[in-house]
């Protein structure tokens, strides 16, 4: 038996779909749109449609962008020596917060994972190797998650591109800043002491 | 700085304006909205806009519902001499899940707090009293949070209802069914003895 009125329990039907939003969440959400004068539940709903519609792959680099080129590839004053590779383009952002990275991105929208049915035509591989034809990169940073899958996918591509005669690299793995030694995994140990560098 | 395009930072901002939902929360469900095919994109936003415009008050219990009179007060099978009086949408639900209950309800859309400034008057107390004339109700039990607020709001319309001659009851209090005694703080089991009833 449903216990709300169709209105209501369709939108709490639709904000269960979303990942992480379980049925109690999804109600709360709900009350909450109600509860909203209207305009602000337009915006919301707005959003989703304008989100929807407008965002689309960068045609260079396949980060999530509303223009054609995304704002960082449209960039002529960064470093355009370096691509660093990444699964996602929330990696994308927490790269650009360091303000370390110069160069530019490309997003692979996913990693390779046999498992779950993911080969590489199914991530933005072909992409990656269209942008290197010209000489100009000089290093690939592949800074795809350190799991299996990421793992998987900084190797095939190294492999890749490694005789064409690129520089590849891949990002450190370690102990984080401020994490404790003895709460380490055993992993995470092994691949810091494996990299350890002279002071 | 702003590091994601326009649509999808609007799209961030509007769902951290969500109850419960942070920064990072609100990241992971926009990328899932854009990754959803464009019709379920639509139909969250065709949800939201629906329930917005067609959730009402119900003219008799001001409980939230698409129709003029909800779809429990229009249940002429219900036994109309007793009324549950609750402060949300919500505890309708939840009472109406145990299938014990066979009377009507009042949503008063709050409780009484004067910290946060809403007297009797800001709640739905006023449509109460006018349920109340024809003599049909003689048993009100009052539902409400057992917290300050319901506390008080229960003591005010207990008060308001005695004079009439009204049977006014309050759900119990006591230790949950399946909670441990050791767990329990004091006022819960203070109220669960003095609620105390002879096997």
């Amino acid at each position: 038996m449903n216990y709300y009125s169709t209105p209501i329990a369709t939108l709490i039907d639709e904000f269960t779909k979303l990942p992480g939003i379980g049925r109690k969440t999804a109600q709360r959400l709900a009350f909450h749109v109600i509860s909203l004068p209207e305009e602000e539940a337009e915006k919301l709903s707005g959003a989703i449609i304008s989100a929807k519609k407008n965002v689309k792959h960068c045609n260079v680099c396949t980060n999530l962008t509303d223009l054609d080129t995304c704002s960082i590839c449209s960039d002529q004053s960064r470093d355009a020596s370096a691509i660093c590779v990444v699964e996602d383009p929330r990696d994308v952002v927490a790269m650009e917060k360091t303000k370390e990275f110069r160069g530019y991105y490309h997003v692979l929208h996913g990693a390779i994972s046999p498992l779950d049915g993911i080969g590489p035509q199914d991530i933005k591989i072909k992409e990656l190797l269209g942008r290197l034809g010209d000489g100009v990169v000089n290093e690939i940073i592949l800074a795809t998650n350190p799991n299996i899958e990421g793992e998987a996918t900084a190797m095939y591509i190294s492999r890749l591109l490694k005789p064409m005669g690129i520089k590849v690299t891949r990002i450190a793995h370690g102990i984080p800043v401020g994490g404790d030694l003895e709460y380490a995994d055993e992993v995470t140990l092994t691949k810091a002491l494996e990299g350890r560098r002279e002071l």
